[in-house]
């Protein structure tokens, strides 16, 4: 495979790898494995609810899928884009909630409000969901919260109590939409944004089985002396959720599993190696050349080899040299090329998920033996943590534009 | 598996590894290979001639397994063990050869002299070989070549400048040994002591082919302006040599390659990642942590799993901590600890082959799950470069004692 070819593969990988992960993907792949044949859901005995920073593209995608026509979209100021047949759009405030986040919370129970054990609600969750869709349980208002919450963070309380609090002081949060919704089933999509993040903490798990107790909630309102009406408004939240079916998308982990179906169906015999990088950036350039330095050495020309790594890593920034520009996806390419200048038949990339790699135009860099020579002074440049202007050099740079997802970084190393 | 049998078997494995590339066992192993079985070759038509720092040990060694008793060992003063058999013991001076240098290599010499193309040379070279094994050409002296290097150097010609005229020089540098022997068959064993010495550099290739001419030598002397008796001494060293036979033993490679096994007779899925890892140390055991979590993740009880990589990486000082003490090993052990803090059935293993990792007696760190609970701060000693005093704490020395070679570190992490 020459040089160019294996380029050509690898980028096309990443960016197939990156449209896994978008919204609508995320939706159309969980979906399916909800229902197996399109028509096991009957459309008008579902309910949609989609909450969350993506809410609008994964209603869209919902809507286009199974034709689930009722039901409501509540995501941030800006981010619909038009009317998706009948659900209501409601734009909510984001990242402090206001009234009107509340007004909407409260328009979503009313539609899962007086279903049968027959009917369904499709709940699609995204990140900024605790925010957007709130509703404070009886007693306590929206001021209330912020304010324990508030008091909570100025006495030194940790974030596990703090969400403790929060979780009882809810009427939707700690799984108690899901509960509103029975007897109705809940499917659950839940786009995971962020690394290692836990379900029940993905917009506080409206969905998801509280581990908590009300009384942990009071012991902590005890604790740090918070107003009385605060002590009698906490509720209980559901230890088990008997008709909730839940599926993560969108991780990082997805993101990688399908680089490494694309590069199996180009032939590659490929090692996921990890999901969880999070070393300097142009150390983790060095590691990955000495693998292909090693795959060079042995390698059988009927089976190219590829190794992936997903993550984020960090970048050492000296920052000496004025006007210098990277990202650690940037960084960790141009390390990489360093490391594999001269030797044929090796290509490794890095991008950024989300399409935008540092301060920079670039999701990150695509590079090969030659890249090194292609640039002038490639050793300094990484120095400078000048990685875009390096790679910008040797035409090097991998742009897509923003992608719409945010599942952190893939790397991705081919030997052919 | 118990983390305590874990940490046997990795340690095993790493001792295991370390003997695979001692000079006996890199000379036994290439022995082997020369001679299908044991009577293959006559022990009263072989010369034996060892040089180099490892020369009496390799010597030894093959005496041991063939019976050879005819020839000598020119080696490095201190470096005898005793007499073997009928062997020559010689001793000389290193790095600044002597005249009793020169009058071991003619004692070398006039042994290989008048052989028939029935008879065998076995060649045993170390590193060090290049001083203790020289006999200048004809019409130069020890102190003539010595002087003619110290100009170029100071005329800021490069190695290989130097290296080309010393080859030129030389009676037996350059192949010309192996010439000398003919038309004796030469089997020559070379233990590679660092990592991508290239075989005609190991003690100046006594028995390898050389690539540059004499005219090359010539234009050297004049564009250095160098004595007339010098330019006048170059001799021609041989482009081809068909008498010889090499195998080339020690290296990071057979390291890498007998843990490799090692830990697949122990049922492990083995992966070799690189035999040439030279980023920073501790990024390096972040990147072996960031591939543990993920293993630990898929694992499957039944099917262990090991990662090994060979080289030498790299340790950022920050040196602001006195007493602060460690080496690149055990700094990639203490990162690899950090980032599998909690984790079961994990555990990472980084050691020097020479069993000297710093300026400390420990041969590198062996870490698990555990590991950073152990310690007391181990992210503030880690940023110290206080490694061995972290591992000292936490048990998780590696300590070996000096071992008789050096051929670079190897890590290995394994998941069970």
């Amino acid at each position: 495979m020459s040089v160019a070819k294996l380029r050509e593969t690898v980028t096309g990988v990443i960016r197939g790898a990156i449209d896994a992960v978008l919204p609508e993907s995320a939706v159309r792949d969980a979906l399916a494995s909800f229902f197996h044949t399109p028509h096991t859901l009957a459309p008008d005995r579902t309910v949609l609810v989609a909450v969350g920073k993506a809410a609008w593209r994964m209603a869209s995608a919902a809507h286009e899928a199974l034709g689930v026509d009722r039901g409501c979209v509540i995501t941030k100021d800006g981010h619909s884009m038009g009317p998706i047949g009948g659900l209501e759009i409601l734009e909510a405030a984001h990242p402090v909630p206001e009234e009107r986040n509340v007004a909407a919370t409260k328009r979503a129970l009313s539609m899962v409000e007086g279903l049968s054990a027959e009917d369904s609600v499709l709940f699609l969750v995204s990140g900024g969901g605790s925010a957007l869709f709130e509703l404070p349980a009886p007693g306590v208002s929206l001021a209330d919260v912020a304010d324990a919450t508030s008091r909570l963070l100025a006495s030194g309380a940790g974030i596990v109590e703090i969400n403790t609090l929060r979780k009882h002081l809810s009427s939707v949060k700690g799984g108690r939409f899901a509960l509103a919704c029975a007897p109705a089933s809940v499917r659950a999509v839940v786009l995971s944004d962020v690394l290692g993040d836990r379900l029940d903490s993905i917009a506080s798990g409206p969905a998801c089985p509280d581990s908590t107790t009300r009384a942990d909630a009071i012991a902590i309102a005890k604790k740090y002396k918070l107003p009385e009406n605060i002590a009698l408004a906490l509720t209980e939240t559901p230890k088990e959720l008997h008709n909730v079916e839940t599926r993560i998308t969108g991780s990082v982990s997805v993101l990688c599993e399908a680089a490494r179906r694309l590069l199996q169906r180009e032939g590659f015999d490929v090692t996921l190696l990890t999901t969880t990088l999070d070393c300097e950036a142009s150390a983790a350039g060095s590691f990955f050349a000495a693998i292909a330095r090693e795959a060079v050495i042995k390698r059988k020309p009927a089976a190219p080899t590829a190794f992936i790594a997903g993550g984020e890593t960090v970048v050492r920034l000296k920052g000496l040299k004025k006007g210098a520009k990277g990202g650690r996806c940037q960084e960790m390419a141009l390390a990489a090329a360093l490391g594999i200048s001269g030797l044929p038949d090796v290509v490794f990339a890095a991008a950024g998920s989300d399409g935008t790699d540092g301060p920079t135009d670039a999701a990150g860099g695509v590079v090969d033996g030659g890249t090194a020579n292609r640039i002038m002074a490639p050793t300094a440049m990484l120095e400078d943590n000048d990685s875009y202007h390096a790679l910008e050099s040797s035409g090097d740079l991998l742009i897509t534009g923003p992608t719409g997802t945010n599942v952190n970084d893939i790397a991705i190393l081919a030997v052919a």
